[in-house]
């Protein structure tokens, strides 16, 4: 090792989760939009003034702020957006729990919370969720420096309603709150509705998901303006311009366009809901998906086994080789015909 | 104050710089092209396929990367990509300034990297600059956990030919050395050419600047691909997708896109150098810029008067109200239709 690598940051070697772009494929392995943006996006590229990016963006993003307070019926100030929800998520991290006390989030949950808290040197506790995948709402009422879960949980899917989400924050007024609902347009209603009543509270969202919009890069978070301008000096401080013009356009043509954000969002729901029961044809069991992918294990074949087999057939899902989960497969939710052919594959495979 | 909020975290109060966006204005304060990015970029644009944005973005970048490995004449190994310098820079610090021995930046320099610093607890000194702002090369051989400069620094504008960049480097082998060019094309060769030399070194530069992409936010590194390595290893330890597919594919075209970058160019410093022709004429002096800005005090005239007068005539410069240059304005350099209003303007006032 040469003298000057003496003072390199040493990391985990980490592999980026496979994005492989096979002719042909079936992606179902990160959790995208099988359907393509909103038409409204499509027609503000079409009208994108491509001269005004020799202008730096608006640092303050108001186009696109704007656009999210007025598909919410809520003041701007209650909104911060972000390049795509793990920017805003590791923003509030560091904003947020700068306490001695461990902050918490489940055992099994999303993969960044632990290297975000490593990254900015917080103490963290991982309580277990129950033998069902349930967030055991107890665990969170022990002295904490601060809380985050995915509400749908990831990669369990499991959703816990509104009155569940308030539980933990009536026993927890004294640390800020992080939900994460990357998935709960699939879901049911958003804990936003709470944010009036708790100002602790920070909801986060993104666009990768059920708005189509993954490959811009765009997230968000509401809260009561007091937090929103903690995570606003904390950005401004060290970085005035990460969003793009081209994401704040896109991004605010894509909230415009509610209509078919709706539309999708149903499509998958029934798709989510159709292959439920193909599954549990075939021997599958899973905890009750309410996000764009089913965490399911076969009560005979091994998830690892599976995993290969469709990889051979170009059909691509998630298998992550760790405690309590190597025996489930994460299947995105894709479109009907995506669908069709994976359970078509999966009753050959499985009759051999 | 409530409870929660003891474990905010507390920033210095920090306004981003003034993007005033009135009718008719001519904008000089940030440095920014006054040329519309490449036609490269437009036809880009017009070809981009949006339904791509529902799918996560490459996290290698690899269209970007192989873009500028191609227009340098370089192996992709040796290449970074990042949003914006900043963001580029940032991570550059996190990554390769972890010794507890002080890094070393110049008094007056770019006003964040005391900021990078701060945030990820790293030591610092400033050796000041010279009377006439130039860096005093021997203030670089103390003990140090890093270098890094602007080269030309900001916002003085002044030029290190490579021969000095290398007399740091001999000094420093046991250290990164990290040369900021964000302004580079207006000046003279990059330091890159050394990279082959000193595997310590890493450059950075912006399509911000010479390459009229200010709103896409994007930059990059250029260093030895074991330095590109570490940084690539810290950025997918926290996060894998901070490049949008659009920044991806625009960024492409605008590198492949030569010829127009090198007309601009050449037109910037054109405009550059007869501008000071007539600031001297005016009463002017400055630092001899080899940036897309000149840096200029008047014989008699405050800097802060001549501001709020050209603010009154929608024409935007910049002022820092800060020790050792509170005399100074920093003239971004616009078209030539625009430096003669500004300097048809000061004429008229500095007879008052």
């Amino acid at each position: 090792m040469k003298k000057w690598e003496e003072n390199v940051r040493r990391v985990v070697p980490y592999t980026p989760g496979e994005q492989p772009n096979v002719p042909g494929m079936i992606k179902l392995n990160t959790n995208e939009n099988p359907y393509p943006p909103a038409p409204g996006v499509l027609q503000a590229l079409a009208e994108m003034d491509a001269e005004r990016f020799r202008l730096y963006p608006d640092p303050a993003s108001s186009v696109l702020v704007e656009a999210l307070a007025d598909y919410y019926h809520r003041p701007k100030e209650q909104f911060f957006v972000g390049v795509g929800s793990d920017d805003v998520l590791a923003m509030a991290f560091q904003t947020f729990f700068n306490s001695k006390k461990p902050i918490l989030f489940p055992d099994i949950t999303y993969s960044f919370y632990p290297v975000w808290a490593d990254l900015f040197g917080i103490p963290y506790e991982q309580p277990a969720l129950d033998e069902a995948f349930q967030v055991v709402r107890e665990d969170y009422q022990r002295e904490n420096g601060g809380i985050v879960f995915p509400n749908p949980n990831a990669p369990t899917g499991l959703y816990m309603e509104p009155a569940g989400v308030e539980e933990i924050l009536c026993r927890n007024p004294d640390v800020v709150v992080i939900v994460d609902e990357a998935y709960v347009d699939f879901a049911g209603p958003s804990a936003m509705e709470l944010i009036d009543r708790y100002e602790n509270l920070l909801v986060v969202q993104t666009f990768s998901k059920s708005r189509s919009m993954a490959g811009m890069r765009i997230g968000f978070a509401v809260g009561n303006p007091v937090l929103i301008q903690y995570l606003n000096d904390v950005k401004y401080s060290f970085n005035s311009y990460t969003m793009s013009q081209a994401a704040l356009e896109l991004g605010a043509a894509c909230v415009r366009d509610g209509a078919y954000f709706q539309e999708t969002q149903k499509k998958i729901i029934a798709a989510r809901e159709r292959t439920k029961e193909k599954l549990l044809e075939l021997g599958f069991s899973f905890p009750d998906s309410r996000a764009n992918f089913i965490f399911a294990r076969h009560e005979s074949c091994s998830a690892s086994e599976m995993f290969e087999a469709l990889k051979k057939q170009n059909i691509y899902v998630r298998h992550f080789d760790a405690p309590r989960i190597r025996d489930y497969l994460r299947i995105t939710i894709g479109t009907d015909e995506q669908m069709d052919i994976l359970i078509g594959f999966l009753r050959e495979y499985l009759k051999r």
